[in-house]
């Protein structure tokens, strides 16, 4: 049977390469890289060439990077470290209702401890209200996150907007880039934003290795206190071997995004194109063009995504349903909640997120899989005749 | 040349068997530990296992276990999420002056926060005063944070002692034992803790894998909010590698303690023993009996700490000056400073931690080459007639 992999949102494959440039760090050279002798030298000098690789990738100076264990230590970092940092100018946080939640969630906890927390709506599309977003402003706002692009719906959001409208009351702008990264240029003097966060595993780089951008002379407080690492604004033993690995990853991605990004376009554009030509009730999550390359996010109506989700599965095709972390919570996801779509189609969310692993065959496989197995399972499914028992979805509201 | 490790407080060498676990997880099984198909339920089974043998070594319940990126994360969530968490009962927190950065970093900025933070003082064996700590602990004391073991001196903690004394107030006591960990027995029913943090790569298992064990209804608040992950107590895709090698490490330690721990025990004493016969002004530090098994801290007068580590790289013995995480920080140890260690004798501060794969061949090469070292650094040393010239080390007072 083939196996697809369709899962990339939630986490990639690791490149060959990748690996094979960790490899020397598990063993041959394990020291701490803090450590003054030859060996640990050479373990500093692995990690600041991989800062230097992530730097280059989105237009950075090495010093205005800071490595984490990944990208939710890093969102809830800037979220915490500039809400702190900036407190005497006010208390005032703008994120969007889209954000993931290592953004939502700090938030919230922040609205706890006495920050003032505005959500700003998105649209049909999952595009955020930039009216809103102006409106909102005010002398005390302080800090805006916005993501770059929405992993679950693939809409790309108007960072640079944002920036000149944050500009206006000096706020601090941090960008959420975990799901762009690898997917479509990332440059952080062309976004504009004080800080930008972004996680390894999400482009073909290992699980456990992060960053964060700030911008020279943003100030931000430190979420994980120690040592002098990170110049002191991350404590904690560099994980060698990963660090290392995010910084082959983003060689990678600079040296190849372009190829890897029309790659990824054509693929999703032809899937994208074929399952709605061939399942009807079938509609596309997110913006239909300023979406992430490669990514397809559908409702497909009458059925339960998490049902579908393992019929595919079976047939060796491997997908999520929105958020794999909150996959489990079993709530209807906030975001397609915020782009206004009602519980019961919620249920029926789909998120195929292809990789530069995928080919042609690959989404021919799909094309012709896909479709059977909505059928069948539509078979089943007591709304076959139209939402009539819509009691039974009740459950599921959006919390 | 022979190369003999000592700087095992630093990291460890990954145990060849800790990697094989590790390996299926970086490529063969790279998926989301929450993806709800075959390869996601695979990997979050390997999540769970490797919980249940870091609960077994430590006598917990799997339950009680959140898998953190370290020790020091581990550390640093012990410290702020048991001091909110309890912040209606009290402010007053508790902490010795020998603990690590990752203990007295984040009490300081809780300090900033409002909270009330007391040192506790220790003798000169680096042993924590008791009668000081019962006088300190009050109504309002809400946490206690001693260490199990020091990493920079080896000294063992009487925390079954703070235990007592907290309960009588019932302030909560976190205990770091990342030193401790693969080196002696530690159990949380015998110790009493509420909270206890250690970290992979310090008892032979990868960087970027620790865990905080939390007692089963101690209220902790996250310190990295996000998903679902860990029981919503700390968010972020696990790091599955890491965590099974983490997994695997602990099973190794439970495994083979009583013998790794006799075999440290034989070959510091050996090495203590020769080192001081053989070298005059060598003074132990730490506690010279309730110390880690396979520790050796000295100072070595008249000489400077970093040159000694330096010219016995050369020889291919490598050491630290003490705590790796601030050694380029130029700043003389705080350990050795509230141990009632002078500047000028704490720059000759040097760590020798062995490690399992340390046999009596490596002791003998120390035995024969360090004597040779400290000699040649002395006739160089401007102290060689002994402290006349002391203002030379005015810059290097504890800070």
């Amino acid at each position: 049977m083939r196996e697809v992999y369709l899962d990339n949102m939630a986490t990639t494959l690791l490149d060959e390469r990748v690996l094979e440039k960790m490899w020397p760090y598990f063993r041959e050279n394990f020291a701490n890289a803090l450590s003054p002798y030859p060996m640990g030298v050479k373990a500093r000098e692995a990690v600041e060439l991989a800062r230097e690789e992530v730097a280059k990738l989105i237009g950075a100076s090495p010093s205005e990077l800071i490595f984490t264990s990944g990208g939710t230590e890093a969102n809830n970092f800037a979220l915490r470290g500039l809400a702190y940092a900036n407190r005497k100018k006010g208390n005032h946080i703008i994120v969007s209702a889209v954000e993931h939640h290592s953004i939502t969630n700090p938030a919230r906890a922040l609205e706890k401890e006495g920050f003032e927390v505005t959500f700003v709506p998105v649209d049909r599309y999952g595009v955020i209200d930039l009216n809103f977003l102006e409106r909102a402003l005010r002398e005390e706002t302080i800090l805006i996150s916005i993501q770059l692009a929405n992993p679950e719906v693939g809409t790309i959001q108007p960072i640079e907007e944002v920036v000149k409208l944050a500009s206006k009351v000096g706020a601090v702008v941090h960008t959420d880039c975990v799901a762009a990264i690898g997917r479509m240029e990332v440059k952080v003097d062309k976004l504009g934003v004080h800080s930008l966060s972004l996680s390894a595993h999400i482009f073909y780089g290992p699980k456990g290795a992060g960053a964060l951008y700030v911008k020279r002379g943003v100030r931000i407080q430190p979420l994980i206190y120690g040592g002098i690492q990170e110049g002191g604004r991350r404590g904690g033993t560099e994980n060698v071997p990963a660090i290392v690995g995010l910084g082959e990853a983003a060689r990678l991605v600079r040296e190849n995004l372009p190829q890897w990004k029309s790659h990824l376009s054509d693929l999703s554009m032809k899937l994208i194109k074929n399952l709605q030509e061939k399942v009807e009730h079938l509609h596309l999550t997110g913006h239909p063009e300023k979406r992430l390359p490669g990514h397809a996010s559908f409702i497909v109506e009458f059925i339960e995504g998490e049902a579908l989700l393992l019929m595919l599965a079976h047939r060796g095709i491997y997908v999520s349903s929105g958020s794999t972390c909150t996959s489990k919570a079993l709530k209807a996801s906030p975001v397609l909640s915020a782009m206004g779509y009602p519980a019961h189609l919620i249920q029926g969310s789909i998120l195929m997120a292809l990789s530069k692993y995928n080919n042609e065959e690959d989404i021919d496989y799909v094309v012709s899989e896909f479709p059977q197995v909505v059928s069948r399972l539509r078979e089943l499914s007591p709304f076959k005749e139209g939402w009539k028992d819509m009691d039974k979805w009740g459950a599921c509201a959006p919390h």
